[in-house]
Protein backbone atom coordinates (compact mmCIF):
# COMPACT_ATOMS: atom_id res chain seq x y z
CA UNK A 1 0.00 0.00 0.00
CA UNK A 2 0.98 3.68 -0.75
CA UNK A 3 1.15 6.63 1.38
CA UNK A 4 3.45 9.39 -0.31
CA UNK A 5 3.80 12.43 1.60
CA UNK A 6 5.66 15.43 0.15
CA UNK A 7 5.88 19.09 1.06
CA UNK A 8 5.41 21.64 -2.12
CA UNK A 9 6.84 25.40 -1.95
CA UNK A 10 5.51 27.54 -4.20
CA UNK A 11 7.26 30.73 -5.00
CA UNK A 12 5.00 33.77 -4.15
CA UNK A 13 2.30 35.30 -6.59
CA UNK A 14 0.85 38.06 -6.96
CA UNK A 15 -3.13 38.69 -5.35
CA UNK A 16 -5.19 36.92 -7.57
CA UNK A 17 -5.69 33.79 -9.00
CA UNK A 18 -3.12 31.31 -10.30
CA UNK A 19 -3.37 27.90 -12.19
CA UNK A 20 -0.81 25.36 -10.52
CA UNK A 21 -2.06 22.28 -11.85
CA UNK A 22 1.60 21.47 -13.66
CA UNK A 23 2.72 21.65 -10.61
CA UNK A 24 0.71 19.53 -8.70
CA UNK A 25 1.43 17.21 -11.54
CA UNK A 26 5.08 17.78 -11.37
CA UNK A 27 5.26 16.55 -7.57
CA UNK A 28 3.28 13.82 -8.32
CA UNK A 29 5.22 12.41 -10.88
CA UNK A 30 7.50 11.59 -7.82
CA UNK A 31 4.89 9.45 -5.80
CA UNK A 32 5.25 6.27 -6.93
CA UNK A 33 3.12 5.01 -9.79
CA UNK A 34 -0.21 3.39 -9.20
CA UNK A 35 -3.04 2.98 -11.66
CA UNK A 36 -5.76 4.02 -8.94
CA UNK A 37 -5.28 6.41 -6.26
CA UNK A 38 -6.52 9.87 -4.43
CA UNK A 39 -4.44 12.79 -4.10
CA UNK A 40 -5.26 15.35 -1.38
CA UNK A 41 -3.41 18.69 -0.99
CA UNK A 42 -3.74 20.87 1.86
CA UNK A 43 -2.28 24.72 1.79
CA UNK A 44 -1.19 25.63 5.63
CA UNK A 45 -2.22 29.06 4.85
CA UNK A 46 -5.57 31.13 6.11
CA UNK A 47 -5.43 33.69 3.64
CA UNK A 48 -4.90 31.96 0.55
CA UNK A 49 -7.11 29.18 -0.91
CA UNK A 50 -7.25 25.70 -3.21
CA UNK A 51 -10.33 25.58 -5.97
CA UNK A 52 -10.98 23.32 -9.32
CA UNK A 53 -11.90 25.53 -11.91
CA UNK A 54 -11.81 26.56 -15.91
CA UNK A 55 -8.05 26.07 -17.14
CA UNK A 56 -8.55 27.30 -20.65
CA UNK A 57 -9.53 31.16 -20.76
CA UNK A 58 -6.89 33.37 -17.96
CA UNK A 59 -10.26 35.88 -18.27
CA UNK A 60 -11.65 33.40 -15.69
CA UNK A 61 -9.27 33.87 -13.11
CA UNK A 62 -9.16 37.57 -13.50
CA UNK A 63 -12.95 37.61 -13.22
CA UNK A 64 -12.81 35.75 -10.00
CA UNK A 65 -10.51 38.23 -8.54
CA UNK A 66 -13.06 40.78 -9.55
CA UNK A 67 -16.22 38.67 -7.83
CA UNK A 68 -14.09 37.68 -4.69
CA UNK A 69 -13.15 41.40 -4.09
CA UNK A 70 -16.71 42.29 -4.73
CA UNK A 71 -18.41 39.52 -1.96
CA UNK A 72 -15.51 40.38 0.46
CA UNK A 73 -13.85 43.48 0.10
CA UNK A 74 -11.23 44.96 1.40
CA UNK A 75 -11.97 46.54 4.34
CA UNK A 76 -11.89 50.56 5.29
CA UNK A 77 -12.34 52.29 8.60
CA UNK A 78 -16.40 51.80 8.22
CA UNK A 79 -15.96 48.12 7.84
CA UNK A 80 -18.03 46.41 11.14
CA UNK A 81 -14.80 44.20 11.80
CA UNK A 82 -12.93 43.77 14.55
CA UNK A 83 -9.79 42.20 13.11
CA UNK A 84 -8.67 45.18 10.65
CA UNK A 85 -5.32 45.83 12.13
CA UNK A 86 -3.65 43.42 9.93
CA UNK A 87 -4.74 45.25 7.03
CA UNK A 88 -7.39 45.78 4.46
CA UNK A 89 -6.55 42.72 2.60
CA UNK A 90 -6.39 40.09 5.53
CA UNK A 91 -9.29 39.72 6.98
CA UNK A 92 -11.61 39.28 3.20
CA UNK A 93 -8.29 36.78 3.00
CA UNK A 94 -9.56 34.86 6.29
CA UNK A 95 -13.52 35.28 4.66
CA UNK A 96 -12.13 33.72 1.09
CA UNK A 97 -10.05 30.98 2.19
CA UNK A 98 -13.35 29.32 3.76
CA UNK A 99 -15.98 30.60 1.14
CA UNK A 100 -13.54 28.78 -1.21
CA UNK A 101 -11.59 26.27 0.73
CA UNK A 102 -8.15 25.06 1.72
CA UNK A 103 -7.76 21.71 0.74
CA UNK A 104 -8.65 19.27 -2.32
CA UNK A 105 -8.83 15.91 -3.04
CA UNK A 106 -8.63 14.56 -6.64
CA UNK A 107 -8.66 11.25 -8.10
CA UNK A 108 -5.92 9.47 -10.07
CA UNK A 109 -6.04 7.13 -12.26
CA UNK A 110 -2.95 5.46 -14.21
CA UNK A 111 -0.47 7.81 -12.75
CA UNK A 112 -1.99 10.76 -13.51
CA UNK A 113 -5.03 13.21 -12.20
CA UNK A 114 -8.27 12.37 -12.84
CA UNK A 115 -10.43 15.29 -13.21
CA UNK A 116 -12.18 17.58 -16.10
CA UNK A 117 -10.75 18.50 -19.58
CA UNK A 118 -11.41 22.28 -18.78
CA UNK A 119 -10.58 21.73 -14.71
CA UNK A 120 -7.65 22.98 -13.27
CA UNK A 121 -6.08 24.03 -9.50
CA UNK A 122 -6.27 27.24 -9.04
CA UNK A 123 -4.50 28.92 -6.11
CA UNK A 124 -6.13 31.93 -4.96
CA UNK A 125 -3.64 34.48 -3.30
CA UNK A 126 -5.56 36.70 -1.01
CA UNK A 127 -2.94 39.17 0.12
CA UNK A 128 -2.21 42.02 -1.88
CA UNK A 129 1.77 40.91 -0.66
CA UNK A 130 2.32 37.57 0.37
CA UNK A 131 5.62 35.05 0.59
CA UNK A 132 5.07 31.67 -0.79
CA UNK A 133 3.13 29.20 0.19
CA UNK A 134 3.43 25.61 1.40
CA UNK A 135 1.00 22.93 0.35
CA UNK A 136 1.04 18.94 1.74
CA UNK A 137 0.59 16.40 -0.74
CA UNK A 138 -0.52 13.23 0.01
CA UNK A 139 -1.35 10.18 -2.27
CA UNK A 140 -2.92 7.14 -1.47
CA UNK A 141 -3.13 3.83 -3.71
CA UNK A 142 -3.37 0.69 -2.55
CA UNK B 1 -7.08 -3.50 0.62
CA UNK B 2 -9.65 -1.98 -1.65
CA UNK B 3 -9.47 0.73 -3.68
CA UNK B 4 -12.19 1.02 -6.47
CA UNK B 5 -13.19 3.58 -9.32
CA UNK B 6 -16.41 4.32 -11.20
CA UNK B 7 -17.51 6.55 -13.47
CA UNK B 8 -20.66 7.60 -13.07
CA UNK B 9 -22.94 9.20 -15.84
CA UNK B 10 -26.08 11.55 -14.59
CA UNK B 11 -28.60 12.65 -17.01
CA UNK B 12 -29.11 16.34 -17.94
CA UNK B 13 -31.24 18.77 -15.83
CA UNK B 14 -32.44 21.19 -15.40
CA UNK B 15 -30.49 24.45 -13.82
CA UNK B 16 -31.30 24.03 -10.16
CA UNK B 17 -30.14 21.82 -7.33
CA UNK B 18 -31.39 18.01 -7.54
CA UNK B 19 -30.83 15.47 -5.06
CA UNK B 20 -28.64 12.66 -6.21
CA UNK B 21 -27.88 10.37 -3.43
CA UNK B 22 -29.65 7.59 -4.33
CA UNK B 23 -27.73 6.91 -7.53
CA UNK B 24 -24.48 7.69 -5.25
CA UNK B 25 -25.77 4.84 -3.14
CA UNK B 26 -26.75 2.55 -6.12
CA UNK B 27 -23.18 2.53 -7.24
CA UNK B 28 -21.87 2.47 -4.36
CA UNK B 29 -23.18 -0.74 -4.40
CA UNK B 30 -21.24 -1.62 -6.79
CA UNK B 31 -17.84 -1.68 -4.50
CA UNK B 32 -16.54 -4.34 -2.56
CA UNK B 33 -18.76 -4.08 0.77
CA UNK B 34 -16.52 -3.04 3.58
CA UNK B 35 -17.24 -1.98 7.43
CA UNK B 36 -15.63 1.12 7.12
CA UNK B 37 -14.43 2.86 4.42
CA UNK B 38 -14.77 6.53 2.71
CA UNK B 39 -16.32 7.16 -0.49
CA UNK B 40 -14.75 10.78 -2.71
CA UNK B 41 -17.17 12.15 -5.55
CA UNK B 42 -15.67 14.28 -7.87
CA UNK B 43 -17.35 16.31 -10.37
CA UNK B 44 -15.84 17.05 -13.50
CA UNK B 45 -17.49 20.34 -14.59
CA UNK B 46 -16.76 23.87 -13.51
CA UNK B 47 -20.04 25.16 -14.14
CA UNK B 48 -21.92 22.79 -11.51
CA UNK B 49 -21.25 21.26 -8.06
CA UNK B 50 -21.50 18.93 -5.21
CA UNK B 51 -22.67 19.71 -1.50
CA UNK B 52 -24.53 17.95 0.80
CA UNK B 53 -27.24 19.62 2.16
CA UNK B 54 -30.99 19.40 3.60
CA UNK B 55 -32.77 16.19 1.93
CA UNK B 56 -36.39 16.27 3.15
CA UNK B 57 -38.01 19.51 1.69
CA UNK B 58 -37.54 20.23 -2.27
CA UNK B 59 -38.31 23.68 -1.08
CA UNK B 60 -34.73 24.11 0.42
CA UNK B 61 -33.67 23.10 -2.82
CA UNK B 62 -35.26 25.99 -4.37
CA UNK B 63 -34.29 27.85 -2.42
CA UNK B 64 -30.43 27.10 -3.08
CA UNK B 65 -31.65 28.38 -6.49
CA UNK B 66 -32.76 31.44 -5.63
CA UNK B 67 -30.02 32.37 -3.26
CA UNK B 68 -27.02 31.67 -5.57
CA UNK B 69 -28.47 33.18 -7.86
CA UNK B 70 -28.76 36.56 -5.95
CA UNK B 71 -25.37 35.86 -4.69
CA UNK B 72 -23.82 35.53 -8.02
CA UNK B 73 -26.42 36.78 -10.46
CA UNK B 74 -26.77 36.08 -14.63
CA UNK B 75 -24.24 38.21 -15.95
CA UNK B 76 -25.68 41.34 -18.05
CA UNK B 77 -23.84 43.86 -20.45
CA UNK B 78 -22.90 45.94 -17.11
CA UNK B 79 -21.57 43.16 -15.43
CA UNK B 80 -17.57 44.25 -14.55
CA UNK B 81 -16.17 41.21 -16.25
CA UNK B 82 -14.40 39.43 -19.62
CA UNK B 83 -15.27 35.93 -19.80
CA UNK B 84 -19.23 36.65 -20.57
CA UNK B 85 -18.97 35.24 -24.59
CA UNK B 86 -20.91 31.51 -23.04
CA UNK B 87 -23.61 32.97 -21.99
CA UNK B 88 -25.00 35.37 -19.06
CA UNK B 89 -24.99 31.86 -16.82
CA UNK B 90 -21.97 30.89 -17.53
CA UNK B 91 -19.19 32.57 -16.00
CA UNK B 92 -21.42 32.83 -12.51
CA UNK B 93 -21.52 28.81 -12.74
CA UNK B 94 -18.10 28.84 -12.46
CA UNK B 95 -18.29 30.81 -9.70
CA UNK B 96 -20.55 28.95 -7.74
CA UNK B 97 -18.71 25.76 -8.82
CA UNK B 98 -15.62 26.93 -6.42
CA UNK B 99 -18.32 28.47 -4.06
CA UNK B 100 -20.12 24.99 -3.77
CA UNK B 101 -16.99 22.70 -4.44
CA UNK B 102 -16.74 20.12 -6.85
CA UNK B 103 -15.98 17.20 -4.67
CA UNK B 104 -16.97 15.43 -1.66
CA UNK B 105 -15.66 13.06 0.65
CA UNK B 106 -18.41 10.67 3.21
CA UNK B 107 -17.60 7.82 5.31
CA UNK B 108 -19.16 4.79 4.69
CA UNK B 109 -19.66 2.03 7.27
CA UNK B 110 -21.21 -0.93 6.87
CA UNK B 111 -21.74 -1.00 2.97
CA UNK B 112 -23.65 2.23 3.31
CA UNK B 113 -22.94 6.13 3.35
CA UNK B 114 -22.62 7.18 7.37
CA UNK B 115 -24.40 10.68 6.63
CA UNK B 116 -26.54 12.65 8.67
CA UNK B 117 -30.19 11.59 8.68
CA UNK B 118 -31.35 15.08 7.11
CA UNK B 119 -27.96 15.38 5.16
CA UNK B 120 -28.37 14.27 0.90
CA UNK B 121 -25.86 14.63 -1.86
CA UNK B 122 -26.63 17.89 -3.91
CA UNK B 123 -25.73 18.17 -7.71
CA UNK B 124 -25.93 21.89 -8.50
CA UNK B 125 -26.95 22.49 -12.22
CA UNK B 126 -25.81 26.35 -13.09
CA UNK B 127 -25.89 26.13 -16.46
CA UNK B 128 -29.35 27.09 -18.32
CA UNK B 129 -28.84 24.04 -20.64
CA UNK B 130 -26.44 21.43 -20.21
CA UNK B 131 -25.75 18.38 -21.09
CA UNK B 132 -24.85 14.99 -18.50
CA UNK B 133 -22.81 15.48 -16.33
CA UNK B 134 -20.04 13.17 -15.51
CA UNK B 135 -18.70 11.66 -11.77
CA UNK B 136 -15.54 9.81 -10.93
CA UNK B 137 -16.11 7.95 -7.32
CA UNK B 138 -13.24 6.41 -5.86
CA UNK B 139 -14.10 4.25 -3.16
CA UNK B 140 -11.49 2.92 -0.46
CA UNK B 141 -11.56 0.49 2.54
CA UNK B 142 -9.33 -1.55 4.41
CA UNK C 1 -3.30 -0.70 7.03
CA UNK C 2 -5.33 1.23 9.57
CA UNK C 3 -8.62 2.18 8.82
CA UNK C 4 -10.16 3.55 12.04
CA UNK C 5 -13.65 5.83 12.59
CA UNK C 6 -14.96 7.18 15.75
CA UNK C 7 -18.14 9.20 16.12
CA UNK C 8 -17.78 12.31 18.26
CA UNK C 9 -20.33 14.34 20.16
CA UNK C 10 -19.98 17.74 20.67
CA UNK C 11 -21.70 19.88 23.14
CA UNK C 12 -24.19 22.38 22.91
CA UNK C 13 -22.54 25.48 21.84
CA UNK C 14 -23.79 29.41 20.73
CA UNK C 15 -24.33 30.50 17.57
CA UNK C 16 -21.11 31.66 15.74
CA UNK C 17 -17.96 30.01 15.19
CA UNK C 18 -15.86 27.71 17.52
CA UNK C 19 -12.28 26.57 17.78
CA UNK C 20 -12.25 22.68 18.16
CA UNK C 21 -8.96 21.94 16.73
CA UNK C 22 -8.15 20.74 20.38
CA UNK C 23 -10.93 17.87 20.89
CA UNK C 24 -9.89 16.39 17.62
CA UNK C 25 -6.34 16.37 18.74
CA UNK C 26 -7.49 14.58 21.12
CA UNK C 27 -9.89 12.18 19.62
CA UNK C 28 -7.06 11.49 17.47
CA UNK C 29 -4.84 10.19 20.37
CA UNK C 30 -6.76 7.06 20.36
CA UNK C 31 -6.19 6.15 16.92
CA UNK C 32 -3.60 3.79 16.00
CA UNK C 33 -0.20 5.85 15.50
CA UNK C 34 1.11 6.91 12.30
CA UNK C 35 3.87 8.46 10.64
CA UNK C 36 1.94 9.64 7.96
CA UNK C 37 -2.02 9.65 7.45
CA UNK C 38 -4.86 11.69 6.60
CA UNK C 39 -8.10 12.12 8.81
CA UNK C 40 -11.28 12.98 7.34
CA UNK C 41 -13.89 14.68 9.29
CA UNK C 42 -17.64 15.21 8.82
CA UNK C 43 -20.50 16.94 10.46
CA UNK C 44 -23.62 14.78 10.44
CA UNK C 45 -25.63 18.22 10.17
CA UNK C 46 -27.25 20.55 7.50
CA UNK C 47 -27.37 24.06 9.86
CA UNK C 48 -23.33 23.62 11.24
CA UNK C 49 -20.32 23.64 9.14
CA UNK C 50 -16.62 23.10 9.40
CA UNK C 51 -13.41 24.95 8.42
CA UNK C 52 -10.23 25.42 8.81
CA UNK C 53 -9.13 29.06 9.67
CA UNK C 54 -6.95 31.80 11.87
CA UNK C 55 -6.66 30.27 15.06
CA UNK C 56 -5.03 33.06 17.25
CA UNK C 57 -7.26 35.84 17.39
CA UNK C 58 -10.83 34.86 18.33
CA UNK C 59 -11.94 38.33 17.31
CA UNK C 60 -11.44 36.49 13.71
CA UNK C 61 -14.20 34.26 15.15
CA UNK C 62 -17.00 36.40 16.04
CA UNK C 63 -15.81 38.72 12.25
CA UNK C 64 -17.02 35.19 10.32
CA UNK C 65 -20.04 35.45 11.70
CA UNK C 66 -20.82 39.11 11.35
CA UNK C 67 -19.70 38.54 8.04
CA UNK C 68 -21.20 35.16 7.27
CA UNK C 69 -24.84 37.06 8.52
CA UNK C 70 -24.20 39.93 5.99
CA UNK C 71 -23.77 37.09 3.43
CA UNK C 72 -26.27 35.06 4.37
CA UNK C 73 -29.17 37.48 6.43
CA UNK C 74 -31.77 35.37 8.42
CA UNK C 75 -34.99 35.58 6.74
CA UNK C 76 -37.71 38.02 7.27
CA UNK C 77 -41.23 37.94 5.96
CA UNK C 78 -40.20 39.87 2.77
CA UNK C 79 -36.84 36.99 2.30
CA UNK C 80 -38.13 35.60 -1.53
CA UNK C 81 -38.00 32.04 -0.01
CA UNK C 82 -40.50 29.40 0.82
CA UNK C 83 -38.48 27.32 3.29
CA UNK C 84 -38.90 30.11 6.21
CA UNK C 85 -41.06 27.92 8.77
CA UNK C 86 -38.50 26.66 10.61
CA UNK C 87 -37.35 30.20 12.03
CA UNK C 88 -35.30 33.08 10.29
CA UNK C 89 -31.84 31.20 10.92
CA UNK C 90 -32.45 28.02 9.56
CA UNK C 91 -32.87 28.30 6.07
CA UNK C 92 -29.83 30.55 6.03
CA UNK C 93 -27.86 28.16 8.14
CA UNK C 94 -28.79 25.96 5.25
CA UNK C 95 -27.24 28.48 2.68
CA UNK C 96 -23.77 28.51 4.95
CA UNK C 97 -23.45 25.06 5.52
CA UNK C 98 -22.87 24.54 2.00
CA UNK C 99 -21.29 28.05 1.29
CA UNK C 100 -18.62 26.63 4.11
CA UNK C 101 -18.84 22.78 3.60
CA UNK C 102 -19.62 19.44 5.94
CA UNK C 103 -16.24 18.23 5.93
CA UNK C 104 -12.63 18.68 6.36
CA UNK C 105 -9.70 16.05 5.08
CA UNK C 106 -6.09 16.94 7.41
CA UNK C 107 -2.92 15.41 6.75
CA UNK C 108 -1.06 13.60 9.51
CA UNK C 109 2.49 13.77 9.96
CA UNK C 110 3.93 11.53 12.77
CA UNK C 111 0.37 11.05 14.71
CA UNK C 112 -0.07 14.73 14.71
CA UNK C 113 -2.40 16.96 12.25
CA UNK C 114 -0.23 18.42 9.97
CA UNK C 115 -1.88 22.07 9.28
CA UNK C 116 -0.61 25.11 9.03
CA UNK C 117 0.83 27.09 12.28
CA UNK C 118 -2.41 29.68 12.07
CA UNK C 119 -5.12 26.90 10.82
CA UNK C 120 -7.35 25.23 13.50
CA UNK C 121 -10.34 23.65 13.01
CA UNK C 122 -13.50 26.01 12.95
CA UNK C 123 -17.28 25.09 14.09
CA UNK C 124 -19.45 27.04 12.34
CA UNK C 125 -22.61 26.78 14.43
CA UNK C 126 -25.22 28.35 11.94
CA UNK C 127 -28.55 27.96 14.41
CA UNK C 128 -29.41 30.15 17.25
CA UNK C 129 -30.40 27.01 19.43
CA UNK C 130 -28.73 23.99 18.46
CA UNK C 131 -27.77 20.73 20.46
CA UNK C 132 -24.64 18.94 20.06
CA UNK C 133 -23.36 18.09 17.02
CA UNK C 134 -21.97 14.70 15.92
CA UNK C 135 -19.14 14.54 13.97
CA UNK C 136 -17.64 10.91 12.71
CA UNK C 137 -13.89 10.65 11.98
CA UNK C 138 -12.18 8.16 9.85
CA UNK C 139 -8.57 8.35 10.00
CA UNK C 140 -6.42 6.47 7.62
CA UNK C 141 -2.67 4.82 7.65
CA UNK C 142 -0.73 2.43 5.78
Amino acid sequence: MIFWQHELQLAARPRGFHLITDEIDEALRSAPSASVGLLHILIKHTSASLTLNENADPAVRRDFERYFQSLAPDTDRNAPYEHTYEGPDDLPAHFKASLLGSHLTLPVTDGRLNIGTWQGVYLGEHRTRASGRRLVLTFQSH
